[in-house]
């Protein structure tokens, strides 16, 4: 049993989430599966732009992220380059990665690069350093994220998160019941935890 | 030394702030000055609008009320009467309440009514009984909430709340250091408790 767990590349708050998500998990005893999609293509669908000509709003995101990135000991150079150009090239990478095994660390790692280092990803100097640091061959990989291991499986699990009623990331379900943002990951634990007797 | 409450009636997610207050404030030694605004004014200015026309988003938002309402034991009759359409009569009233010092008690009540109760806050009926509970006479309280002490009063603190670079409600102020939302609560208790060495 699992808490599912949401998340597209292209999201600040996610960062939170990918890089606590290994201690998040031995402190609560659980378990997340992760699945990327495209989060751009609902919140453009849903007339949903939080940050999209709203400057103060968006001024609060930075700051709010890097107090909380702060607080959890994780690295973050402001400013940081935002919106992602290559979101949905990100996140077929993340589709193969799925399909392959090793989507936890190119999560880890691209946000890291994109957030600490000022690397954007899905970008070709994100993506070379990344998947050298993972041992991946960059070309077979690109080649697969661009076909469709990566379009059609990415546009799929879209629809899937559509059909979940998922509307951001990161977004964590436990059966039917959604958590939405970085500061429900722990709610969603606790629901997991009282469903399952844990 | 206090923590700066901004609040608006009309928030959602304000009731669980205002309903847990005086919890919050025993069980940490801290003190909030509360300071009504009117936050839907700036919203539309700033084009920041996170419900309108976005049903996915507004169902989350809802089930998450419930959920966190049920956290902390607090009433919520589904569905809610939203948006309130006397909001701006509601925070009228608030800088009458201000003024005289019975904030507190017009919030909590004129909000359980309203979330509880399915009486919309700043309407006949809500104000009417909130009043009566509070010991206040509507007939003055009234005249004086469509008077300057309540427009211009609310116009005013609107400006402050701009200039302070507030966008939503609840938004809490450590100095210049801004948390938003009822999530964020805790966090500025945190930070104040930090600077201050409590």
């Amino acid at each position: 049993m699992s808490i599912e767990f949401w998340v597209s590349i292209g999201s600040t708050y996610s960062y939170l989430s990918v890089a606590r998500l290994a201690a998040v998990e031995r402190a609560h005893g659980v378990r997340f599966t992760l699945h990327p999609f495209n989060v751009r293509e609902i919140m453009i669908e849903q007339q949903n732009l939080p940050f999209s000509g709203k400057p103060v709003k968006t001024a609060y995101m930075w700051r709010d992220l890097e107090r909380r990135a702060a607080r959890h000991g994780l690295a973050l150079k402001m400013p940081v380059p935002y919106p992602l150009e290559n979101l949905p090239f990100a996140n077929q990478v993340a589709m193969v990665a799925a399909e392959e095994g090793w989507l936890r660390d190119y999560l880890v790692v691209t946000y890291r690069l994109w957030m600490a280092e000022g690397l954007p990803a899905g970008e070709d100097e994100n993506l070379s350093r990344c998947l050298a640091e993972l041992g991946q061959d960059a070309t077979r990989v690109r080649r697969l994220a661009a076909g469709p291991q990566g379009v059609a499986a990415l546009a799929e699990a879209t629809w899937q998160a559509r059909r979940r009623g998922i509307f951001g990331s990161p977004s964590f379900l436990v059966g039917d019941e959604l958590f939405w943002g970085d500061d429900r990951m722990e709610d969603a634990v606790e629901w997991f935890r009282d469903r399952h007797r844990l």
